[in-house]
């Protein structure tokens, strides 16, 4: 096979996300290029020393800034229906009870195969459009073993990012018998599931897992060989964080309600607490304290936990924009949190930086600088995407 | 000259700003159609009743919502310079104490016009992109009688909503000298700069110009036939309200801070109250309440006061999004605010609407309501524009 390679060059403001190639903890190169040899990254340097190489093609990114793809490490795509009247509901103060994910469960379950693969792929392409070249999404609004085996068979078509939530609410079909459900979960559903997934997560809170439960659902798992994550801290104190580094798992999503205890022992693990500042912005709620998790050394990723309920956002540099509004982060701190922070939590070294051997994922932004991502916010900045070397535009 | 029409049909919710049309207040129509001839619309009504005209071009909108282009009445496009490293710095916690309004006010007498009339066009397009099709912009960063002249004469090159802003703030040049600085913006500056304005305003504020120099400034103005608008009441409480309905402004903008005599004045008045969410969101101030202006009866328009200092968002539906989570807006209020009450603010009735002699100006969303706005923050929904019959893309 012929090695295809191409040049970008004349970058303003290259963030590589490592500090032996460049500036600070982005490890930012000035005056940039980047050559990439088929899928992968194969030299980054000084636009002027770039001119030594021949490749096929040359891109000229006009002074603009380059990115590292985006690594969003939590969604749950794998859904169908609308909850538009739901949201408009809430944000009008009217009073509403209705079903919330129970109508997104049935939904799901009512759709075919096609029109559940058809929903992937659109938020996919439309994540990807905004620079997201990595994506995690997971099962959850199945809740049979059939409806969660299919959900995961058609993600991962779609991702190798593929989890397994079963355990996303007791399913309402066994609603008067919570520890029956369990033992589906981690009985019959996990064998069918654990074939197509290569992680496995629980929603830890009231109403839905308690701590024994979401002991037993992740530790299910891990004997399956899935690796653990956790749906943790969102909506109250709870054991989900300590139970998330007890087990090793990559990541604990959410974090937005944490004791010190909480902050010191995701300090001290090499579990990646991950903020989901799209479900605070959509559901009024209060936000993760980022600052103070940076601060204790925590390892903060974000992500937009896209789905139809909490947070119907598929846009990375939306999340990055209301973590440096909201949540204490500084902008090259929430760059690195939807780059590099993502691939911890996904416990990637392939993506979320641009250094010789990682995969060719780039965003060229239509900006100087990645902090203009959080500079104008809303504006629509990322004018072109490279995924595995493969340009995928706008 | 041949007239050239258009049928948009298939669409699945249309808003129309128009009562008599459609339901409830933003006028919606369900399954949809729109004649547009040249650049004006010529029908609106139900997909099925559309069959029986014939038109030159048929543009699908495969269930997709359409709402009239939005109005933005607030921006500050005439700019050179860039303040990425002033906003990092306050996002990332470090004193800046540096010149903030008077960098951009150096670097614009700096620029030649070629270099402002481009960057004027490139926000411009960019906001067009977005689904704005009308957009107000202003001087204010020259402040002298040469740059301010030049600023208004290149904005109206690229817009008929031109407004002059000699008073922003005082002029470096007469720090000593407020009163001498208001003789000029009232006198040798004014003539220079009317002829290429139709709008006067000035920003009434601690540290700006207090409640008499706004309105000697807006008074001059309207005897040389220039409309009145207004910067009240951003930072601090102050008689910038009172004083925009005494004159009869068309809008008081920004209405952070207001006693209740104010929302009262403003519900009692012509003129609007144009909230800028942008501004709260990139300084982390405090929200402007729309909801009291709206229960007390007030008319509220939404708009980006894009500038490179304290809101560089060119977005509209960003604003939506915002204002709908933090003013207590609803979905449909804000809708509303960013097309007809920015109609409403610039006194024009040829835009903001959807209805037969309206200009023809329409956003095509990629989502089957106007709720998504909000429902989906972030997410760059726009996914075709039309401006006076035109189809502009993305």
């Amino acid at each position: 096979m012929t090695t295809v390679t191409t040049l970008l060059t004349n970058i303003s403001t290259l963030v590589t996300n490592d500090p032996a190639l460049g500036e600070g903890p982005l490890g930012l190169v000035h005056n940039a290029a980047v050559i990439v040899e088929d899928d992968r990254i194969a030299w980054v340097g000084p636009a002027k020393k770039a001119r030594a190489h021949a490749t096929d093609t040359v891109h000229d990114a006009d002074g603009r800034a380059v990115v590292p793809g985006f690594v969003d490490s939590h969604s749950h795509l794998v859904f169908a229906g609308d909850r538009t009247a739901e949201f408009n509901a809430r944000m009008s103060g009217q009073p509403y009870k209705a079903g919330g994910i129970r109508t997104t469960v049935a939904a799901t379950r009512a759709a075919t195969d096609a029109e559940l693969s058809a929903n992937v792929d659109r938020y996919l392409t439309e994540a990807l459009r905004q620079g997201t070249t990595t994506l995690e999404t997971k099962s959850g609004y199945g809740l049979t073993v059939h409806d969660e085996a299919r959900a995961l068979r058609i993600a991962a078509e779609h991702t190798d990012e593929v989890t397994y939530l079963g355990a996303h609410i007791v399913s309402p079909d066994y609603a008067d018998d919570p520890a029956a459900y369990v033992d589906l979960v981690t009985g019959e559903m996990l064998d069918a599931c654990a074939p197509h997934a290569r992680w496995i997560d629980v929603f830890c809170e009231k109403g839905a897992f308690d701590g024994d439960q979401a002991r037993a659902v992740l530790t299910a798992g891990k004997a399956r060989g899935l690796l653990p994550r956790i749906h943790a801290n969102q909506l109250s104190y709870g054991p989900g964080v300590q139970l998330a580094v007890e087990l090793d798992a990559a990541s604990a999503d959410h974090c937005t309600h944490l004791t010190d205890a909480d902050v010191d022992a995701l300090a001290n693990s090499g579990t990646v607490a991950t903020l989901l500042p799209g479900a605070e912005f959509s559901t009024r709620a209060e936000w993760p304290d980022a600052r103070r998790l940076l601060d204790a050394g925590a390892t903060v990723a974000l992500s937009t936990d896209c789905n139809p309920g909490s947070s119907f956002t598929s846009s990375m540099p939306f999340c990055i924009a209301l973590a440096v509004r909201d949540m204490g982060m500084t902008p090259d701190e929430a760059l690195w949190a939807a780059t590099a922070g993502g691939a911890a939590a996904l416990r990637r070294t392939d993506v979320g930086r641009v250094a010789p051997g990682a995969r060719a994922d780039l965003a060229l932004l239509d900006a100087p600088s990645h902090v203009h991502l959080a500079y104008r916010p809303g504006v629509p900045l990322v004018s072109a995407v490279w995924r595995a070397g493969v340009r995928v535009g706008t």
